[in-house]
């Protein structure tokens, strides 16, 4: 095992961060336990079956094949995409980072055997992607289709996971030798002064340097950060598209630093932005930095959901135009999703501020955690927030069907790697000591102090921390996020109520830490109404339930009779209630309310009327109950609505 | 010159439509004479030169020659599309039309040089489509995406229209002979038993039926609606789209007898709708006519923009699911537009229902016009009803701009045409009398009764009916639309103010009409403010100021300040004014209203917060001032909004 807890971000002792990951945080207990045990029960475990049965591994099987026998191509590509590798990858680095917390044999078997299938594919020069060795034609002439430098990112990610969690260097070895061939290929004078269609290997350099200590592999990072928005890409026509995706979604339409607001392929963009924090964090690059800051604003302030998801439209993947969010043609990608808790957390890493940790926690308990179904095998792709109960789906729809594997796979391994690696994005450590930024049951420490968590987070707001060690004498500071959700929290050291504010969502408690000691947080969480700013068009007059870092939704199977969530108001002069009921969907707290129904099903002729003539409601009450938005689309294909229209707004 | 007005929908004696297109429908003054003055002068006048820019002319020059000299293909089909022949079969339609109502000599021989282009480029069998004539491979191996049904369904309605406007029989001789190749090539038990990916032959099949008055070209249309929705399309592969469109995309998911809700690609589907409505007319069919009732019902009720248009959804162009109907994402094609004219006017001639008038009338005055720009030469081929001042566009966007002509360029011929038939749909006969559907200055007249309309439509609501001619003795029967906007309304009979009230939509006035008779109706159409349905998500809150047929928006060119129409809410308390403004935009009467500022310009930050903790508004006013929605995007790209925020709703 490694000194430093083996997680994806690990900015090097000479980086400008004023937060580190905790070089310990075990979650040990509570939600996300439980969901990271069905992640590396289920969803780890059934990977490489997957990976099997949609051809990826057999890819990699023909493509070491050719290269040991040499001889003309074997038939048959396995897959539709260029980018088929990148699903391998992603389960690789996700089985690594878990191994790296719960030792396995079996699981370290299973990732050696793939790893050993890896290395046999990779070229003699370093190059490595099935789909070009496999007769997808010549590398590097697809630059934006390819994804060639995207796999050879993910590839490289895999391999520091690898490394960190088994101290092998077998993965590294392949790693390094790509991003040789990368190096040598491009760059300013050499065969391609251009970047990829999919920025991911930008985030990967930067973690290779921080890994083999090699200058070169930061400097082409920056590189390729610096390439974009030089409009080098071709128009797309390399894979004989019909549309033009535009410079946009290539993330290739403005350079970053110049960027002033977040826009094109979420994915791509966010990706990107990641990269670019690791690079300013390692640089110490204040123009970046700065850039940064702007993109993150723009993208929380006009683009997020009230989930956290981000990439509202349909069309190419993309960012919408600033306050364009529909609840019902939410894109909303859960790569997406993952995307912003990389880019957040660097940026939370980069700066020090408990605001990035705000939207990583919101998205992850609900735009991410919903792409991922209960049973650990079933997943989302898409996440609205509203669900027609008479939608008819349509193909790339996905809405509504949680399904067992992609033919554009991206998000399953995804979320695996999110799971597994979640540990490393609850705790820091800086100058100030250590920093709690997610509660949940465990085990966190760093820089002297130890401490264990106690929680029924997000169920309950009391966290209890008892300190475990605190290996040096004096003062030291534990500081603890209070979200931006709450309004209303105690703090208490050894029982004692301690009086102080949280400063810019941070309350320090500074004490000569003794083990034994007990820091306890009360954030108050009743169920609450929220609304959206009033140029988010999509959700005017209506209300979304929250409690706690959970957004809440009214779900058909929920309601009485069956009724439509669409069939309903909420009377907002009635309090919420909640109850506890560990039998459903995994265990959730339900919250109630008040409803109430049209007067008459009026649903023929044309829709509009004047002003004043608007539909009557009954006035008839019905109890409406709500979940946690994450566990939707979890008992069939019901309607479901995060935003509730309100009664006496029409 | 015909007995019969020459128009685009004429169905045979034996046709069981209870309306038929009036004998002499001339419109000579007012709004759409103005319109249609444009279309004539600018639009169909540029045309040639539109086509001969695109390439389109040149196509056809390639297959000719290709035919008359033989040898190996010339290289360079111009345009990107299979379909690039239909641009050249629709100009050359709405070019006969207007010379039918108007003659032109240079207009004429522009025509006569088009067909013989059109006729030196068929095949000696019959097949006509230049892109696989001029090398895109084999004919009828892409009945997906090759459009040479849908193409050879253009050739047939231009035929019919140069054979109604001119008498001439040479180019409708090239589409007799391309629709016998047709049925030689399609049917049961020939070589092919499927559809084409683009439905439009249908419709144009039974209206070369109704000029020819061969049954087996009814069959064969009836043959291809019937064959639909049974899967016999490909997956859509055949071009190598990498994106499955599905089978509503090509209105092959379900027959139409059996469907229940308008689905897929907007204008695939009522192009459709339309035939089918045709062949119900010709063949008495009452489970196809009850299919199309629930279907235009299913249209309107749920899935149909208060301008007018459809189509809500980017993705494939299609209809959403019901209530999805988004003001920013509206895709609301120009073509989806014209579509649902032909359609609803085909169901009023099956029906003799006022309100598929209804429909038409607030299409054509909206959605429909929205698409053409005020000066005849630019376009707009998606018509939102929303536009944000900060909205970037993206390629495929074309919201704000409106532009000369279009890659894709199905909207601009198709507008010129709808323009140069208009008089076709204002108008009927039936077994009781003259019905008018749409109001303008103008003649129109048929069995036994000629009239002149006299009227400022739709800038006021009085509508004076002259006698011109009554050949019969006796009571006769003249029926006005009363629309269904409207609720108070008077109707005099030679300055006597008549007592009744229309039924369904139909003011009868019965009378032994002789020269000099005046009929008066008299519309009140003061602007008015109108609301959505409760299911409308998207515009909940907000209301649309409308003025008779016409629909308004707030343009930001014409607020205090350049204001920002995202910004503002609207007082309903306060009423509207209209006043004339004689040099705006062509001529128009403005709505003005009191419209309501935020307090603060609260923009950064988390957009979501506490209910009752909504952003204030100041109380201070701001005059606002609406155009109609027609005439928006033709003096730059500011903000646009149909529906306005009301003040008082959070």
């Amino acid at each position: 095992m490694n000194t430093v807890f083996a997680g994806p971000v690990r900015p090097t002792p000479g980086a400008v961060s004023p937060l580190r990951p905790a070089a310990l945080a075990r979650v040990e207990g509570g939600f996300w336990a439980e969901r990271r045990r069905i992640n590396a029960e289920v969803s780890l475990a059934e990977g490489p079956e997957r990976l099997e049965a949609a051809g990826n591994l057999a890819n990699f099987r023909a493509a070491a094949l050719l290269r040991t026998e040499g001889g003309t191509v074997p038939p048959g590509f396995a897959g539709d995409f260029q980018f088929q590798d990148s699903d391998v990858y992603k389960w690789l680095e996700a089985a690594c980072w878990q191994l790296a917390d719960s030792p396995d044999d079996e699981l370290a078997a299973e990732v050696e055997a793939v790893v050993a299938l890896i290395a046999a594919a990779q070229r003699e020069d370093g190059y490595l992607q099935t789909y070009y060795q496999l007769g997808g034609g010549e590398p590097w002439t697809e630059l934006g289709w390819g994804h060639e430098l995207y796999c050879a990112g993910h590839l490289i990610q895999a391999a520091v996971a690898h490394h960190r969690a088994t101290g092998s260097d077998r993965l590294l070895a392949v790693a390094r030798r790509f991003a040789d061939h990368i190096d040598s290929v491009f760059g300013p004078g050499k065969q391609l002064d251009t970047v990829c269609g999919h920025p991911e290997v930008e985030t990967a350099l930067v973690e290779l340097y921080r890994t083999t200590s090699e200058r070169r592999h930061l400097d082409l990072a920056r590189h390729f950060i610096d390439r974009r928005g030089h409009g080098t890409l071709s128009s797309g026509a390399d894979r004989g598209h019909d549309r033009d995706p535009g410079p946009e979604f290539w993330q290739d339409h403005t350079p970053v630093r110049e960027a002033t607001e977040v826009a094109g392929h979420a994915v791509r963009q966010l990706y990107l932005l990641a990269g670019a924090a690791d690079l300013a964090a390692e640089t110490g690059d204040r123009q970046l930095r700065a850039a940064l800051v702007r993109l993150w604003d723009d993208m929380v302030t006009t683009k997020t959901y009230v989930s956290g998801a981000v990439g509202s439209r349909h069309d190419w993947e993309s960012f919408g135009d600033a306050h364009e969010l529909p609840a019902d043609r939410a894109y909303a990608e859960t790569c997406a999703a993952i995307a912003s808790v990389h880019f957040s957390w660097r940026m939370a890493l980069l700066t020090g501020e408990a605001r990035y940790s705000d939207l990583v926690e919101r998205t992850l308990f609900n735009g991410f955690l919903a792409g991922a179904g209960l049973d650990g095998r079933t997943w989302l792709y898409v996440n609205p927030l509203h669900h027609r109960a008479r939608s008819h789906e349509r193909p790339g729809d996905q809405t509504a069907h949680r399904t067992p594997w992609f033919r554009c796979a991206c998000c399953p391994p995804n979320v695996m790697r999110l799971l597994a690696s979640l540990p490393h994005y609850t705790a820091t450590t800086g100058d100030d000591g250590l920093h709690l930024h997610q509660y949940a049951t465990g085990v966190y420490g760093g820089d002297g102090l130890t401490v264990r968590v106690t929680t029924d987070y997000p169920w309950d707001g009391t966290v209890t921390v008892t300190v475990d060690e605190a290996t040096l004498t004096g003062p030291k500071t534990l500081t603890l996020r209070v979200p931006a959700w709450c309004t209303r929290y105690t703090l208490a050291l050894n029982g004692a109520v301690v009086e102080g504010r949280a400063e810019s969502g941070w309350l320090r408690v500074t004490h000569a830490f003794v083990p034994g000691d007990t820091v306890r947080l009360e954030l108050a969480m009743p169920a609450r109404l929220t609304v959206a700013g009033p140029r988010v068009d999509a959700v005017r007059g209506c209300a979304a339930i929250e409690r706690g870092p959970l957004v809440y939704c009214l779900e058909q199977a929920d309601q009485p009779g069956g009724l439509d969530p669409d069939d309903v108001v909420l009377d907002p002069g009635v309090p919420l209630t909640v109850d506890r009921q560990p039998g459903l969907l995994g265990g959730v707290d339900r919250v109630s309310g008040v409803g109430r129904l049209p007067a008459t099903d009026e649903r023929a002729g044309w829709p509009y009327r004047p002003l004043g003539a608007e539909e009557p409601r009954s006035g008839e009450d019905v109890r409406l109950t709500a979940v946690p938005y994450y566990a939707w689309a979890n008992r069939g294909a019901g309607g479901m609505r995060v935003w509730l229209p309100l009664a006496g707004l029409g």
